[in-house]
């Protein structure tokens, strides 16, 4: 894949990793606690935040989770495992079947709406263990995924600290290569899993490289639509991702409050994360 | 209660009523859709969210859900079941209770990790009705809990927007009165219903009256602890409640990404909800 980065996507991994490394550590270390957890899907974005966390805080303060489905792809599980193993970490495994068979009517949703809810309850149980092992919820959201809203809000979209959500999805694979992550993670079609065969860039129309040079150009360089459809990319799609940006724009955005009083909360009542004592 | 209220806690519910309505019609418009769904838990913060719901887009464009788990009062159900009779909608009951038995180790849970892990589940069943029902989900979180961090992140206090949150719930109870919400709802202690007999108010460690007259004197009219001390409140028992406000400003944040890019979600990438196309 490496052949066809667009240039302004290039990025050093040897520069950006302690960036990320140094991020897990703080934000570990200022929540008063001391170990960090990710839940693993056996894919490239989730490998890389167990990477970069087990880097910055030991293997023995890092714990990974596997949460498979019924409906979970074989090869999730293996390539999770892999991870695990190569970072030196036990995977805790807690199928989620169970949960969603607890749901009245779960077998008659469509596709959207039972991933939305197999998220929902991935992000239910990596809390419930966050709470067990005193862990920090570490992110795994792309900035892809972010800008494009492909993901579940309060499912793996939910997080403390997220040190892979400043990296498009064609950057984080520059970093998985650099970290030598087995080749059954850096193989395969990125894919949410949530149905068998199902890949990101089926849903989205589009492959990562494309999408990815697009969205560079519209949020980092500030470039209007015109502009990037002149550099030669495709009119309809850029309209359709910058579309997309803005219809998901909900999804970056804590609940909306109605303001009756003087400070209103996440309106102009907003203090710094780590306001003093 | 209502001869105890502080004298800036009291709010003219003939001045606030209308605004709350006109911003639910508003944030459900802006959505793009018509209807909005409610979690009723039996409890006053959802039951006038409810009902401010009802007045703003009709009993047939509301959805009103009650979550029961075994572990619930049988009171919750009623005083749910009549307020939605009250004001005119058919009562939805989903039970989560075979959610929760399917997530291995729950009995063995603290109270307070199944608390949250219930927590969840009802929002991931609430998101998946809105959903099917193509309605936005509003919140009931009031200011009070939002401060101290009396609720579940990701859980009840996910919503799409939230008429409620700018007032405490000294301020609701009189919003509830002038509603003259069914007097079940009206006499009982306020209760996250976790376990059989919780009361928030024991939780606490305070009745609301008292943190609430605290509270607006830190936030809203931004006085110092030592002058709150000064006119009278328990010393203690002020730096307590704004102990418990910094520690849990972190369920009032986005997750927090790592800095790597010139424009970065939730950091410098920051949109208004509504941004033209």
């Amino acid at each position: 894949m490496s052949e066809r980065i667009d240039e302004l996507l290039k990025i050093d991994p040897g520069l950006v990793l302690p960036i990320m490394e140094a991020f897990v550590r703080l934000e570990v270390e200022r929540a008063g606690i001391a170990k960090g957890i990710v839940g693993l899907s056996g894919g490239l974005d989730s490998a890389v935040a167990a990477a970069v966390t087990v880097r910055a805080l030991g293997p023995g303060q890092t714990v990974l989770v596997h949460l498979p489905h019924e409906v979970s792809s074989p090869e999730s599980e293996r390539d999770a495992r892999q991870v695990a193993d190569q970072l030196g970490v036990d995977l805790v495994e807690v199928p989620i079947t169970a949960m969603t068979a607890g749901y009245p009517g779960f077998d008659g949703l469509d596709r959207l709406r039972a991933g939305n809810l197999m998220a929902r309850m991935r992000m239910a149980v990596l809390y419930d263990l966050s709470a067990e092992h005193g862990a920090l919820v570490i992110g795994t959201s792309n900035k892809s995924e972010l800008l494009l809203g492909y993901g579940t809000l309060f499912g793996d979209m939910a997080s403390a600290v997220n040190p892979v959500g400043d990296l498009y999805k064609t950057q984080l694979r520059q970093i998985a290569e650099a970290l030598d992550l087995p080749a059954g993670i850096l193989a395969k079609a990125p894919t949410a899993d949530l149905w068998t065969g199902q890949t990101d860039e089926e849903d989205l129309g589009v492959d990562y490289a494309t999408a990815d040079a697009i969205l560079i150009r519209l949020v980092d360089q500030r470039l209007s639509v015109a502009r990037v459809i002149e550099e030669g990319f495709e009119e309809d799609l850029v309209h359709r991702l910058r579309e997309r940006m803005r219809a998901n724009e909900f999804k970056r955005h804590l609940p909306v409050i109605c303001k009756l009083s003087e400070r209103t909360v996440g309106i102009d009542w907003l203090y710094p994360r780590d306001w003093g004592t």
